[in-house]
């Protein structure tokens, strides 16, 4: 008889399992290697945030698969388009949550310099709370980091920055996608930023503002309302709560607000508009904003510069907003207002939010009125 | 001239936004229409718990859809399979998390008796760990629910469940998708369940159990050493860590673990190991069971009664995991074990652990040892 090497009938008698598609795969040099089983598709395409869409190649059992060039260390979001349909990468558990518009997200990990990479540190606390709003009648999420080893019985108050998301994200996207928590972390174990609370609301002050797309809502009353309503809802309702749950100094010099796009311009909406609530104020690539300005900030003048202690405006040079973004800062800087301006390369995407988040949270509460 | 109404000049001026797309519509009757746009698809199909899975009908603009019969009030899973890739629902915001296989989900709200309906009522907080593990070398997330109305400088300290999710699922499937902060807050709220609190810690002791599907490590020694790991991180690392954030009794008569599926089969393992730690058990739809009972829990006696409070076991009879959970449970009451024994309508869901939970929680912590 013929001898059969036993290791080749134990392989017979298993069942052949499908292999699990890996996807994304980050190469050692940074290029990236995206794949999709979708045998019975015309055409697939890849879109990735700092490297060109291009078209995937069919391979063998129906994986389409496109290779980048080597990409940069940072957390890129990306989708396939299948015959025209937009589909998440449905072998990377990574998502970037959004409530019209979920991608996937590929991490190319870097130094431990880098802000957003997780390092053996002490970790912040991330809290979810849920409450019923008076003022909008319905259940609302607001998330609050508290800094590592925070103490509710310290002898010195802690500041708290707000902190807002832009249109479309959830709640959670400064700590899902922007990875507040972690930034805050690094830059805290490294002595960079003063341990801050870190208190992140949910944005819609009507939610009938993300019912559709951003086109279908910016020149509509639904956008004023939410805008005017998140106001309240802040500081009558979640600014009250954090002070009353947290250990936290219930004062102007202590309160800082910053935000990207959507929430960029509510948070110079909401504190150029009230020195007396917060003084240092943080606007990442503001989207929405009233072109308007002498309506939107009545009240611009020299006088400010006394009361304020930071107000940090910044865009990315391809972003479509940043030609609003340096008319509003010359217009501040033609009404007095000192302004710190950023511009860096990039456009609207959370690389660069990250980053500006990372270079803000250092100059908050730091040294005396 | 003719007169043309002004509202129709100013209609004419609007520029044509695209209609955003309604996904999935609950109408008042239960019935659900579900719809995506495809234009370029030849079939796709509806998959939903609860309902049939059926091919979607191609409208108007290229949107596919199709409606329902009624369906019983409860939140359901679902997805789109086109030309054979299985997506999510674009439309749609509230996902199914998982780290495997993401799907979309369905709400048909229904009376607010129901458990997991968020109701007027104090609402607990969740909030999210990140520590370094000394035994797994990786950086890992546990969930803490903390009660309404928690006190960490009450007089009584609290009893904590410790509750385990299941394959594939992330650490946060309890309270995204269970729901388990929202059936805690109405149990609290209805006076039916003690204030507790809940841990909720990721599962996999080794990630790589994760890295395919279940088929290509039930019979593995990652499985076995994803479960041994696991129950020395819950031990060592999560319950002291606990203890010593929270006001929580260190004591076995306070300390309750219950999990579905792989967490089930956890909550067994570690929990009838271990009554000199948890004297409540619970386990849904138990999966992954070493099917060597003997091997698994190797002092199974009468004397374990007086120890244990509640061995609480459930599966769903269209559940492929009944026969061996029904097995298990003979085997525990032959060797004298009492054990309390739930079989339901359905399989192997969350619709089903959101309503285990809702029965659970109340018999916890409840009468003097």
């Amino acid at each position: 008889m013929n001898h059969v090497p036993v290791v080749l009938m134990l392989a017979a008698a298993t069942p052949v399992l499908a292999q699990p598609l890996v996807s994304p795969e980050v190469h050692p040099d940074g290029r990236v290697t995206f794949r999709l089983r979708a045998p019975d598709a015309k055409e697939v395409v890849l879109r990735c945030e700092g490297t060109k869409a291009g078209p995937m190649q069919k391979g063998e059992g129906g994986v389409w698969s496109l290779t980048t060039e080597p990409l940069e260390p940072d957390i890129y979001a990306y989708s396939f388009v299948v015959d025209g349909l937009k589909v998440i990468d449905p072998a990377n558990p990574l998502l970037k949550y959004n409530l019209l518009n979920t991608d996937s997200q590929v991490h190319v990990p870097g130094p431990a310099t880098l802000p957003w990479e997780i390092n053996d540190v002490p970790h912040g606390v991330v809290h979810r709370h849920l409450y019923r709003s008076a003022i909008l009648g319905d259940d609302r999420p607001f998330l609050v980091y508290t800094p590592p080893s925070y103490d509710p019985a310290a002898k010195e108050p802690y500041a708290v920055l707000y902190l807002l998301h832009g249109f479309s994200d959830a709640e959670d996207a400064w700590v899902s996608v922007g990875r507040a928590n972690i930034i805050l972390d690094n830059l805290i174990a490294q002595g960079k930023a003063k341990p801050m609370l870190v208190v992140m609301p949910l944005g819609y002050g009507n939610k009938e503002v993300i019912k559709g797309g951003w086109a279908s809502v910016r020149n509509t009353g639904v956008w004023q309302d939410s805008i005017q309503k998140f106001r309240e809802v802040l500081l009558q309702e979640i600014i009250p709560q954090v002070e009353k749950t947290y250990r936290v100094a219930p004062d102007r010099e202590a309160r800082a607000i910053a935000g990207l796009s959507m929430g960029g311009t509510q948070s110079l909406f909401i504190g150029l508009n009230a020195p007396d609530r917060f003084v240092w104020i943080g606007a990442f690539s503001s989207g929405g904003l009233d072109a308007n300005f002498e309506k939107a900030y009545p009240s611009m003048n020299e006088t400010l510069n006394a009361q304020l202690r930071l107000l940090w405006i910044a865009c990315g040079r391809q972003d479509g907003l940043i030609g609003l973004n340096r008319k509003l800062v010359e217009w501040l800087k033609a009404k007095g207002v000192q302004c710190t301006w950023t511009e860096t390369p990039g456009g609207h995407s959370f690389t660069l939010w990250r980053r500006y988040l990372a270079d803000l949270a250092p100059l908050l509460f730091q040294g005396k009125p």
